[in-house]
C-alpha cells in the first residue's frame, strides 16, 4: 500500500500515566504498527509516549504534533515531530490528522480531543477514556481496540 | 472601573438553536452587560447571536472569535470581530479570552470548549449543557449563572 | 457609526523600540482614535504599546491579540485582550482582524504581518519599515500615515 | 541513522507556477531525498508538488502540512498529510517543522514563511526568491541549494 494511503490511527490520552497504561498504549501502537497503519499523537509523554514505543516495536511510522515549538521536546519515539507552538491549540491537528481516534484515561486535554473527533465525525474508539454517550465506541482490550480501529479507518475511504 | 479589568465571560453553545434557548441566552449576556461585564463568544449564530444580542441590549460589550476569515461573516450584535480563519481551531480561544465560561446546550464544539476551558482551570457554569461530574457548577437560572459567572470572575482576580 | 462598523487598523512593529518610535507609534494611535478608529495590535511592548497608548490619549478603543496565553501580559494600554497562547502564529490573526495595516519598523515579525496582509490584499502603508515594492504604501508622516489609514478603511467597506 | 535525526528541509513557493519552476523544485527535493533529508512542505500544488514529486523519486519521505481541514487536498506526492483547517495559519508550522528552509519563487504566503524562518532563526536558502538582504543565501543552482541545506540542518544539531 502507497504511505498515502496508509490508516492514520491518533492514540490520545494523559502526558502522565501509570506503566501500567502506558504499556497498554504500547499494545495498540504495536498491532496498528504491524498491521500497516500510522501512529499519530501529540507527541509527548505518557500515553503518547507508550504508543509511540509500541509502534516503533512493531516496525511503524510515529508522527507527533507538538505543542511546544521545538522538535527536541518530542518523545524518542517520535519519527516526524511538527512542533506547532500552538499549546493545546495543537490537539484539533491531532485529530484531523487521523483517521479514527483511540482514547486511553486523560484528562480534559483528552477530552478536547474525543469532543473535535466527534465534531469532524471521526470514530472514536474508547478505553476506558471519557463516557460520552452512544457515539463512543467502548472497547476494553488494547487488541481489540487497535483492530476496529483499522478497520473503520479503512470502510471510511 | 478601567475597560481592563472588566470581567469577561464566555458564553458558548450550539450555532442553531431554538427561539427559547436564543432568548435564554441573550438574558444571560443582559446582565453581565448590565453589570459590567464584557460577553466573549463564537461570533457566529444560535446561543452566541442571543449572548451577544442581550449584551447590546444590556448597554455592553461584545467580541466575536470568529471560525472564518471575514469579519462580515459575524453576527450582528459583535462589537469587535476576531475573524481567524483557523475553523473550531479558535474554540480554544474564545476560552483562553475569558475568566469564566458559561455553557448552554450546544454540541461537540460545545463540548470542547468546556474541556480546554477546565483544562486551562476555568470556572464553567451549566444551564444544561454537557455533564462532566463536579467540576462543572450546574444552575438552571440564567440571571442567576451571570451572577454567579460575575462573582467567579472577579474572585480570581 | 455603530461600533462594527469602526475602521480597525493594526499597528505592527518591533516589540522593543526606541522612544522615539513609540512616540511615533503614539501619534497614529491617537490620530486613529480622535477619527473614530479601533486599534488591534500584537498587545506586547514597543510599537504596540505606543500606538495603544496613543489611542487611549485620543478616546478610543484597543484590542491585543497576544502571542501567550495569559492576559495579563498586554500592555497596560489594552482594552481588550485576546490570549492566543499560539505564539507567533498570532500574528496572521492580527492582520485579519483589521481594515488595513500601517506598519512601523520592525523585524521579521513585522515582516511576517506584512506579508499575510497584502497576501489577504489589505492595504499596508509603512513608515519606514520593510520595503516590498510598490504594494506597500511609503509614508513619512504619522498622522499623514493614520488619516490614509481611516480613508482607505473606509472605501473598502 | 534514526528517522528521528534525519534533516528536515523545507521547500516553500508558489502554489501555482511553471513547469520549469516546478522541475526545479523536484531537483531540489530529489537530491534531498537522495542525501538522507526528509521534505517538509505546505502539501499542496506548484513549488510544493514539485519538491514532493522529486523527494518521491529519490526514494525520500514527504510531509505536507495543508491549510485545508481534508487531508485528500494533498498533492499526490505527499506521504504524511496534516491537515490543520488553520488556512494560510498553517504557514508558520511548516517553518517550524523545518531545520533549513530552500525558498522558490512565490508571493506573499513565501514571504511570510520567509520571515518566520528568520524569525526563528532558521537558515533560509534562496533560489530566486524574496530578497531580503544578507540574512538569506542566495543560490542558484537547485542541487547547490539541496546539498547546502543538508550541510546546514547537520551543523545545527
Amino acid at each position: 500500500m502507497p504511505t498515502r494511503n496508509k490508516p492514520v490511527i491518533a492514540v490520545i490520552g494523559a502526558s502522565k500515566c501509570s506503566k501500567k497504561l502506558r504499556d497498554m498504549a504500547a499494545q495498540v501502537g504495536k498491532h496498528i504498527a504491524e498491521n500497516g497503519g500510522v501512529i499519530v499523537c501529540g507527541g509527548m509523554g505518557g500515553i503518547m509516549e507508550g504508543a509511540a514505543r509500541g509502534a516503533k516495536e512493531g516496525g511503524g511510522v510515529t508522527i507527533g504534533i507538538l505543542p511546544t515549538d521545538d522538535k527536541k521536546d518530542a518523545n524518542p519515539y517520535i519519527d516526524y515531530a511538527i512542533p506547532t507552538g500552538f499549546g493545546e491549540g495543537r490537539n484539533i491537528i491531532v485529530v484531523r490528522a487521523a483517521d479514527v481516534v483511540i482514547a486511553l484515561p486523560g484528562k480534559y486535554g483528552t477530552l478536547s480531543e474525543m469532543a473535535f473527533a466527534r465534531l469532524f465525525n471521526k470514530p472514536v474508539i474508547s478505553i476506558s477514556a471519557w463516557k460520552l454517550g452512544d457515539d463512543i465506541i467502548q472497547v476494553e482490550d488494547p487488541v481489540e481496540a487497535a483492530e476496529l480501529a483499522l478497520e473503520l479507518a479503512v470502510r471510511k475511504k
